[in-house]
């Protein structure tokens, strides 16, 4: 993309109303305007990074063989009447009547719709194992919406739902997920901790939260400082072994970490006194297990081995992904701006042209952009007619990982400049040898295989 | 996708509420399941279908320069208040009041919102010409809703909406809206022919339609027989020349082509009795200009060249994403049921094994899915242990556009067979070559650039 040609309205001051650096950042960053409280329209650049994040999403659950459909925004209040919940769900839901006065609601979950997709269409066992999952806008009308995209309304998540025969199984569903989140998280930069959490309104005793350690977070957290060591790394895992994901679990939770809500000073005392901490916590996920609750109200039974009938065991796995974009900018920037890791930046890196309308850079310039292209990158050319530092200011802002900055008197000795945003430094480097870096820098992320065996 | 990991719920039966065949084989192949009126879950079938008529929407807008973000489902009422559309709106519009009692509603269309963005971040005309776009859900509570995702009332709609200083330029837009949108239906197999139209809630005197011919339209349409013969193509036009889109708007407009709302009797007689056309026709699209009846009442100015403040000329262009899908197979289907475009099929190719268990046809089916995955297709294989007539019915109804068919007898003489869904027509041949000439026949399809210069 060629800058003259984008649409990225940066603010050069801080605006008020932001009190988290990610929402301060990404109104400065142009990701993002207001609409009304709590509900944001995601402009081109926050736009391009909350695609980047449903797309790793939707490939981490399609490797371990979860399957993508995608359920409406409004639903039935009826549907909710079955499970009880339309009573019990308070203000936070959103309900809506239509012009023949039938009671709709905003979803801001799926367990009941899923549920009767399910018990519509699914009559027997050997239909199982089953784990659908959708990514949509959900509702929830929170009494005081802030922190921009971290606790809107009107909020993207990834919400799936596994229906098995038995506990046993259903436990198996719950380790794969926590095994496709560890890695979705890292492939988004982010060190998303497992932390025994409680079940809320979705139910269920068996439930953990994922948090990421950041000073603004709205959960304290209390853990053992030997899990952040721990990393899933690219390892190959076989999803249907169960003894495999279930030693990922132990692995991943056998250290102690939870959210204030399940702390117990008691057990916590008997971690090591040096690896004792606590800290505040992004949840950008929770996954659970809460067996028959919603199958046996809502008549969603399978034909058994034996013939009878049996109500499913299920569970609920969801990630924040509009909120994502808050956590991965608190958990990645300095004091002038973003810090993108390298799978989830809007481009992948930014071409600075220090003299714009000079033959040389100007042409310099373009074949690299032409350059990376070809190698299946996706650069932001900066070719407006701004000075330097207003190019490096925005740069920064935006938080592109890597930059190339092309001038005259690198040129003349056939060089450029290549600099990492994060570390900032920066070497002097003949233009195809950047490309070359780059591609190899970014090997790894566009070769993500895309769907599962 | 291995089959019997899927969920594909095909009905036996035609379901009593589908009065149309879009509607009844969407539900049939267990596309689509109703959750309210007119308010429908895209089961997995259905939703890989709706992403690919997405993914050629997006590519086809940037394609021509245009650039992505989005809008919220949900506004604030004052904002069409601004515009004087909240109180014409009428009862199509779903209005929501939320927990603070403040006046929401769930967007039938953005007109409002896109100018509030623009005027909020755009100030000089050194920043034209400027097209956004979204993809996003939309409501609109429809007195009557029927057929399907036809005329649904939650629909996913493509709409973008172009800024320029002028009125000529404006109209340039308007034109390259309506080359990138010939192409963009020509990817998906359809002809939808740009027709006269009337300007409705959106306004504005000069706009087209698109129109798919077939037998079910809701709309009236009356034609000269010679546009039929006009194909896009796959040209290469310079969106940024007015003359070279001029002239495409002019090919494709200069013939009589009309709905009932514009129709002329006294004009269309004037057509050679011959070529004289009346059918039903399927609204998949419309391109608006209306010049500054938004950015007026609106204030959405720009600093002009000669310092002073002027309104944008702006356009909205639409394209109905989720009823392409109920469009495509009104276009496209037979008594056996859909027949996919090869542009948006759900998956490329069917693997039938006709004695599954069987050691030989078994590894022939793996090797040719494994290979055909490997080409970057991506095949469904029916590995389940069912009789090949009800293989082959569900293959059919699910309208895949080729089909391998597995079994042993071919296999003793190093044989499969080739099938295609349109045609009917089998050929037996080598599973390699069977292979290599599916490679072909999508080359085309996989090899679509995805981003514009």
């Amino acid at each position: 993309m060629r800058l003259s040609r984008y649409f990225l309205p940066v603010l050069k001051e801080d605006p008020k109303e932001a009190q988290i650096v990610s929402h301060r950042l990404m109104l400065r960053a142009g990701m993002i305007k207001q609409q009304a409280a709590g509900i944001y329209s995601w402009l081109p650049l926050g736009f391009k990074v909350l695609r980047r994040i449903e797309a790793i999403v939707h490939e981490e659950q399609q490797r371990v063989g979860h399957i993508p459909l995608l359920m409406p925004t409004l639903q039935s209040a009826d549907l909710w009447r079955e499970s009880g919940r339309y009573d019990d769900y308070g203000e936070e839901m959103l309900r809506i009547r239509d012009r023949h006065k039938r009671d709709l609601l905003y979803g801001p979950t799926n367990e009941e719709m899923i549920t009767d997709i399910f018990r519509g269409h699914v009559n027997s066992y050997k239909d199982l194992p089953l784990t659908l999952y959708h990514v949509q806008w959900k509702f929830r009308d929170e009494m005081r919406p802030r922190f921009g995209v971290m606790r809107g309304r009107e909020f993207l998540m990834k919400d799936g739902y596994n229906f098995d025969l038995t506990r046993e199984d259903a436990l198996h569903a719950y380790n794969r997920h926590l095994v496709s989140y560890l890695r979705t998280y890292e492939r988004m930069g982010l060190q998303a901790i497992p932390m025994r959490a409680d079940g809320g309104p979705i139910g269920g005793d068996y439930t953990h939260e994922f948090l990421v350690l950041a000073e603004t977070g709205e959960s304290e957290v209390f853990y053992d400082s030997a899990i952040t060591d721990l990393t899933f790394g690219d390892r190959e895992i076989d999803h249907d072994s169960h003894a495999a994901c279930q030693a990922v679990l132990e692995e991943f939770t056998s250290r102690y970490a939870r959210t204030d809500e399940t702390h117990d000073e008691a057990i916590f005392a008997q971690v090591p006194e040096e690896r004792r901490r606590s800290a505040r916590g992004i949840e950008v996920g929770q996954i659970f297990y809460f067996g028959t609750k919603y199958s046996e109200p809502m008549g969603a039974t399978v034909v058994g081995p034996d013939g009878s009938r049996v109500p499913v065991h299920m569970g609920s796995h969801g990630i924040g992904v509009s909120r994502l974009l808050g956590a991965i900018i608190e958990a990645s920037h300095d004091d002038k701006g973003i810090i993108w890791p390298e799978g989830v930046t809007p481009f992948h890196v930014g071409i600075v042209n220090l003299k714009q309308g000079d033959p040389s850079t100007d042409s310099a310039c373009e074949a690299i952009y032409r350059d990376l292209k070809a190698r299946g990158l996706d650069p932001l050319y900066d070719d407006r007619d701004e000075r330097a530092g207003a190019k490096f200011a925005t740069m920064d802002l935006i938080g592109l990982p890597w930059r190339i900055t092309v001038g005259p008197r690198g040129l003349a000795r056939n060089k450029v400049e290549l600099t990492s945003r994060r570390t900032g430094e920066a070497e002097e480097i003949a233009a195809q040898d950047a490309i070359t870096r780059l591609a190899g820098v970014y090997a790894p992320i566009l070769g993500q295989p895309v769907s599962a065996a």
